[in-house]
Formats: structure tokens, sequence, C-alpha cells
């Protein structure tokens, strides 16, 4: 069969490569998230086990991309940033936009037993993303990057608390929603304080700022070093975060320091690398033990 | 918080919008499948399960897309063919594409317990997969495309099962391998039939020619008139296919022209869509069927 | 010195090509034209000499490209159509855009004076162009396009030929504006006829229809058989015309087939290219002739 | 007519715009030069007329982008670089390049007599450039991408040089390039000093460096503050010459400084744009000077 004959036809293949130097920003979208947290009974305005779901997925992309300086998820949306200098598929659009979120999907998908297990929520129908891929020619552009997404959960949480507190309190979405018309940040704390004895500041971080993901050395417990994507919840728009991590902007900054997990350490994303980990050490072999997200290659 | 201040870092998205009136490709390729079916134990050189798994997958996106006109799959690899006046995402090149390759990725996730569950094959870790999407502007370059994958099919089929059928025989992989070394079709047709008593034509024609998707009119058992998305097994590199299916390059052609399934009623992305109508039809709400994959909306 | 230290640089180098199998439109619009025709004076609503020097740097670049299917020219724009198969500079756009522009732009200026000495007019200062590459797939939105710019050109000087013959006739820019607003092309016809007793469909053909150019096999006073580029004055939006012409899409049809000029063998773009031919005849080197246009080379 | 039944084909034009906040750099090329420097005798290894004509396209260029920040020009290329946020044209790639591309042919043809008028040398055929953009995301790359230029020169140059001046002493062609194959940089210094006595630090620098446009507050023989186009004749590989020239990379660092233009006064894009001046200043009509370049409008 003339395969030959037909061949020229990938001449079609128009391979964009992005432009080299750039921090190349993956940004991860849920598509009908709306339909899909309703269907599955996820908790308003937020639900703390579909966050972490999406962590995990998120964790899932940061340990299959070496490339990766820092992942920002928050709501149904994860960014993956690479760095300047990732060399990724030669810096190939589509195939780093695609599998990206071909990754995600399927992580988020083969956590999602671990995380829902508890409350027997089945998968009813499977969930999917689009992504995008976006350059950022400075070190200041990528911060302003990812303080507006940071400034974005918190517009949206403040209102989204306040108004599921309106509706929780008897009155009716759309009365809530007129409740909250032109309402300022401020106006929204005095409601929840005054009319519901909720101190905004006192939510939870991971709600009000999202979670960064970095790969961190960390102590095992045995006292050896070793490499974890670290959840963190800090306000990034601040400096004193970019002074307190520099390795994500300078791949050359010590990255081998100890990083002290604290509280951090029930986190379900340190939780299941950890698990995953014994699991290896207490010898069964790789193929026993279906951890494989550890270990997938990338041909 | 100043959302403001950071917007304008949404500038830098550049949204590629494919070309109008072109036909748009996206084609899906497994990300290291080699070791996927190792892992998974897939049968050499084709597994008939792995490749009805491909082809629910498949039959996920044409159920997606009403834009789609074809499918084509082989190996670990799909072809999506949008039509040319397709206007899905406005065209936009990394949603298009990201998007598929995320739903094809679910879907076959979604759809692995189905397939595998009488061989007890559990997924050890997620699939998956990469796109791309390519134009191609006349619909004679269409054709070419489709032919291209069709006749490599052939091409690695053909070695693939003499090459598989010489290890059977005693051959290590080295050996079968140098043993295949410059042969042309008509020598590994020879090996076949000499040694194995095989004739390659009388092989199963979905590992000879893929599977071919197209959205027809079929009679349900009821009598009634129904759109499935229907897997077909023919030559599509012969004029004889296209003018038997005109409905792929103008979408005007006949397209509520009865198409009879025949043996194809067996396939299982056909009994998949009729167990999914039968549920429906026997009053169980969508709630209960968990057959959401069909009533999927993009948002 | 260390060149190769430097050298990475020219990865950044993105070269965009054009789409395979799909015609190439390079449109050139002249840049602040308004003002370069009052400084030089043109005539209103068209200056005949000012068209032909547009269709003499028009003619240059179809000299250059022998991939060019046909040209077309209105007001201060041209258009340039490049076969589908065309394989000029590898469809490199930003080569292809800047080179017609320059092109266009030299031609433009070499051929003032030949036009314009004899009303005198000296180039006060250098006209420049701008250029846009635009893919067309199907032979059909080809015809379009070109129907789209004839269609303009009709719009455009139906209103420009009305409004000057109000001026004229003594009414000021903004009362003659005023006159028109909101008139179709009836009124148009109707004021110009009525008031000026002009019929409009007597005007000048290049002003209600353009300029095409195409590359004909004419026959010489010798009687020997020649290609030129033939300016033409014909509606392109009818079948008629690309019944006439069927070189332009389909280059196999036959174009060995003599052209008849007719009148237009009065056109400046023929005279010059004949009376190059002549001074080629008479003996006389290339060098000192000047006519070097007709042999550029593109390196 | 009806226009709007074609106007659908506007949506084929597809408009990149440039990534904001990026260095972007327009380097022009000549077209054949090689045969045009024949054709019109240039000298060899340099003709310094044509490249102060160079210079003088360059010149008009800078004066008709104020979002320039430097050009640099060396034989028959010319690059200029505008500044990150520059807004030109909304980025627009084809729009940008073309015009730059047709800006500069058209200076280099007006400018033509100007220049070679002492040695009658007549344009024997229009010149013709092709032009590309390049982005560069930080201010190290676009040095670096200078420094490749420049590095360029001198390995050409030295080559150039060298190998002319066999040629002069009596080597054919195809000898004097035998000479020199495999030579180091020091091997040409050594034979044009032992053989022709030449130093090569003592070439003019013109040669050795080429041009560095930039635009400098200078002070007129009156004595007041005017802004020009100045040619500059430095090594832009070292530190010291962006310390010493801080607004090319910083809009905001103090452009009023006066620059004492020195011997550079005698450069003829210095002197052309002080007779302009002077012209104006004599009160002479800008219709009656022809000097319109310095007033060209970009509609």
């Amino acid at each position: 069969m003339a395969l030959s004959r037909f061949e020229y036809v990938k001449q079609f293949e128009q391979e964009e490569k992005l432009l080299p130097n750039s921090w190349i920003v993956v940004r991860i979208d849920g598509k009908g998230f709306h339909r899909f947290c309703n269907v599955h009974s996820f908790s308003k305005p937020n639900d703390l086990d579909a966050l972490q779901l999406m962590n995990l997925a998120g964790m899932t992309v940061l340990q299959e991309f070496n490339e990766i300086a820092i992942g920002y998820g928050q709501s149904d949306e994860y960014s993956f940033v690479f760095r300047r200098e990732a060399s990724v598929y030669q810096r190939r659009r589509d195939k780093l936009v695609s599998y990206v979120a071909s990754l995600f999907t399927s992580a988020y998908m083969f956590h999602w037993t671990r995380v829902f297990d508890g409350r027997s929520i089945a998968m009813r129908y499977p969930p999917s993303f689009d992504a995008r891929a976006v350059l950022y020619p400075t070190d200041e552009n990528l911060r302003d990057y990812l303080s507006w997404r940071q400034a974005d959960v918190h517009v949206n949480n403040l209102y989204n608390t306040t108004f599921w507190n309106l509706v929780a309190s008897g009155l009716s979405n759309s009365d809530a929603e007129k409740r909250l018309q032109g309402t300022l940040a401020s106006d929204k704390n005095e409601i929840l304080f005054s009319q519901f004895g909720i101190n905004y500041n006192n939510e939870p971080i991971i709600y009000r700022k999202g979670t960064i993901l970095l790969p961190k050395s960390v102590l095992s417990s045995e006292g050896k070093k070793q490499r974890l994507i670290v959840p963190i919840f800090e306000d990034l728009i601040s400096d004193a975060f970019w002074a307190k991590h520099p390795e994500i902007l300078d791949k050359k900054a010590k990255t081998d320091e100890l990083y002290d997990l604290g509280e951090n350490e029930a986190q379900p994303v340190v939780r299941y690398q950890l698990e995953v980990q014994e699991r290896r050490k207490a010898g069964m072999s790789k193929s026993e033990t279906g951890n494989s997200l550890l270990a997938t290659d990338h041909s």
C-alpha cells in the first residue's frame, strides 16, 4: 500500500514553538464545572475534598515535568508555570497544552476514589478540562499573572462566602444576589461579621488564597532528604513570598535547603507521596502498588 | 484587592483561530503507550478490548461535537475531522486541541471497567494522550490524510502480525526483527501463509483497517429512527467509500437515509449506546443511570 | 570575536510558513495616500496617470514571481494572488509580505518619472505601502475575495464621481457629503445623469472596475509568441470572466493560447514591456538600457 | 452591487500581534545585493557612500517611529529595535514588517541622487529589501542579538579586507580564497600587516563596527536643544556602551541630556537633518523644499 503517496499531508502540520526564554503558563480550566459540581453534590461555596482532588491532579503534573517552577490552583482552574529555559517537547504548543490537559484529567479521575470514598460520591460522568498556553517575557509579568489569579480567588470567594451564607439564612438565590449588588469588599466583610459572626480572615486559607505547589526538599521520618511536591498556602502577591522561595524565579537559588512542612504534612498531597514511598520502601514491587503515577515516563 | 492592577496580563493571551473553511483534523496520540500496553498486559500484536476502549472514547468525542464529520482510530491514535464550517470554540486552537485530548482521556478511563472487567485488568496508572490540530484546505487533502493513516495501519499491522507469529514460533525478538529486515509486503504475506497457515486478508478487519466512526440514522428495535455513532470497517482509500458515505464531505448530502448496522450492531460502541437508551426508556432518571456521557454539556 | 557566543539568538526567529495548497493573497495598501495624493496634486476622483503608475508597479511584481496567478489593483491598493502550490521562499510569511511591499514600492518610485514627466510632477517625498498575507482555502473563497475588492471599487467610485461632480458644480465638500447621505446607488446614478448629463456606465472602465493583470501569451509585431503581463478591464464577479481565463484557477489550462491585446496594446503596462523588448532586440546591452526591472533576480 | 455578500472573506485575515512587553527587532536585508553592488560598481570590500545611503534610509525609519530605541546597520542589512512597550500598529506583525521594508526601500531610493551624484552613479534598477520580525524577551537577549550582528560585521569585514587586498595584489579570486581557507583572525591580521602594511584596527570604524543610530538631544548652532537621529560608531558588545547610553534599555533614563556630536557632525545623516532644518528656518515653505521625509505622517 503506497504509504508514500499520501505522506505529503504531513507538511500541513505547523508546529508552533513557544518563544524561547519566556515563562510559559499552561492554565487548565474545568469544562462545565458548574453542572459537574451540582451533579456530584459538591459543598458550596467550597468543597474541601474537591479542592484536594484538584491539588492531587496538580501534583501529578508537577511530578511529570521537572521544568515546572510553580503550580497554582483555585476553584476549577490550575496554572502550571514552566521555566523560561524549559525545553519540554521543544516548547511545541499543541503537544504541551494537550498533554497537560490530558494528564491533569486522568490524574483527577485516578484520585477520585481515594478522595471521595469516605463520602461515597461515585463519579457520574467524566470531568474534562481545557487548557491554554500564555507567554510572559519578564519575571514581573509572571508575578502579576499569579497575583491576578490570587486576587481573583479572593474576590470570588468573599462574594461566594457571603452569598451562600445569605442563602443558608433563608434568602432566595436571587434575593441574595440583589443584596450583594454594588457592595464593596468592606460591605461583604461587614455582612459576614454582623449577620453571621464570621470574621472572613479566619476562613480557611485554602479557600481565601488557593493552593501553591512547589517542589521542595524535605526531611523524611528517617532523616533523609527527599524531593516532594509541597502544597503551600500563602499570599503570593507580597514580595515576602518571593524572597522566601527564591528558587521559583531563579532555579540556581539554593533549592537543596530543607523545607519544613509544618502542619502541611497533613495535606493529602503530602500524605499521598509519603504513602507511595512507604510502600516502595516496604519492598513492594512497583507492579504491585499501582502507584505508578510517580513513575510515569513521558515518551 | 486590586484585581484590575493585574488584569493587564490577559493581553498576553494570543488566541490563534484556525483558518475558516478548512478541514480541521485533531489527532490524539497515546503517551508512552508501549509501556502502558506492557504494564496492562495487552495482547500483541492487537488487543481487541483495548481497541474497543479506544472506540468508546472516540464515540464520546463524536457525541460531544456534532461538527465532527468522521472519526478514525487505529493503534493508540484517533483522528477527529471537524467540518470546514465548524465554529466550535470559534475555532480556537488551544481550546480545541486541549479539550479533545481531555475528553478522550476521561472517556477512556470512564469506560475502562466496562471493557476490562471480564479480564480483571485493573488500571495501574492513568493513561494520557497528546493532541495536535492540522488544517486541510481541500477535500482531496483530507482524503489523502485519512488514506495516509489507513495505509499506516496496514503497513504496521502486517509487520506486527508477522513479527509476533515469528516470536510465538520460538524466535527471539531480535531474530524475528532480523528475519523481517528488508522484506516486502508480499514476503510477509508469504511467511504468514507458508509458515503459519495465515491468510492475512482473513485477519479481523478492525486490525487491518482500523475503525471509522460516523454519525448515522439507524432503525431502533421499535422501528424508530435514531442517530447513533456507528463503527464502520471499510477501505476508505477507495472512491467507493466516499460514494457510499457522501455526508462526510457534504453535510447536505442525505443523512436521514437509514443506515443498516448489519453485524456491527454487536460492536461495543453500538451496544453501549443502545443500552443507555434502554435505561432511559425504562424511565430511569438520568441521575440513576450514570450514563451521563451522552448528556455532557459543553460550556 | 566570539560570534558563536551570541548565535543562540537565531533560535528566537519563528518563521511562520503559510498553509500549503491554499491561495495566498498579498495585498498592498498605500500608507497615508490621502495626503500623498494632495501633495502631488493627483486629479480627483481618479488620476489616470497615478493608476497607471500603480499598474506598472503591479506589473513588476508579476514579472518577479511567476507563481502569481492574477493581480488586481484599484485606488491605492493592489492584490497579488499566489497559486495554491506556490513555493516561493518556502511560503515564509515575513519574507513574502515584506519583499512584495518593498518591490512594489521601489517599482512605483522607479516608474514615477516615466509616468509624470509630461506633467512635471516631482516626487516630493517617498511613498510607502504596507502589505498583509491572507489565505483562501477554496477557489470560491478566492473568487469572492476578488469580487469583494471589485465591488468595493464600484461603491467607492460611484460615490466619489458623484461627490466631486457636486463639488465641481459649486457645493462645498460638506454640502456634497450631506447631499449624498443615505442615497442608494440608483440615486447617485440619477444625480449624475440628471444634474451632470453623465451616464455612469460610460465612465472609463479602469475607474469603475479597477485593473486586472494576467500573464498572457501574445503575438509580437514580428509574429512571434511572447509572454507579457497584460492589463485587463473586465467584470470579474461574473462566471464569464473565469470561463474566459481558465488558467487563473487551473494552471494546467491551456495558457499557450494566444491572447489578443486589442485596444489594451496602448496601455502603458504593455507599451513599457514592448519598449524594453525593442531595446533589447536593438542589440543594446542590458547595461545600457537601464530596463533591468525585467531582469531582476531574486536571491 | 452586493458588497456584503463577499465581505465574509475578511474573516480569513489572521492578524498576528507580537507578544507584549518584548523587544521587537525588525531586520531589513538587501535582496540580491551581490548583483546590485556589481551592477552599480560599488567599491569593495566597502563602499562608504553605499553605507551612508543605508544610514540615510535607516535614519528615515527612526524618524518615522519614535518607539525605536536603537538602529544598527552593517553591510546590506539594518536592524530596528522597537521598545518593549511599543504599540505601533497594535504590534501587528504583517503591517510592521511590510511597512518598515517599504519605508526603508523608498528612503534608499529617495536619497540615492544626493549620495551618488558626485560619482554619477545612476540607478540601473530598483533595489529591494525583505524584512523579518524577531522577539526578544529580555534585555540580555537583545544585547546578545546586537552583539551577534556586530561580531558578524567584524568577522566578515576582516575576511573581506584581507581577501580584496590579496586580489588587489594580483591573486585571482579563487587563489585568494584558498590562501584564507582555515585562517584565524590573527592570521588575517598578520597577512594585512606584513604583506600590505595595514593595521586592521586603523581601518575606518564604520567598516569594522557598523553604524549605530540613536535619537539624541543635541545643541544647535544657535544653542537650542533639538532631537536628532545620531550615527554612532562604537563597540556595543562591551558594558561601557550600555552604561553610556542608558536610554536604549530604559526609556526613562535621562534623554534630555545633551549629546556632543563631536566629529560625527560631519556624518551625512547629521548634515542632512541640519540642512532640512536650515531650509525650514529660512522660511521656505515645506512644499518648496521637498524635504518631506521629515514630515511624513503615518496614517
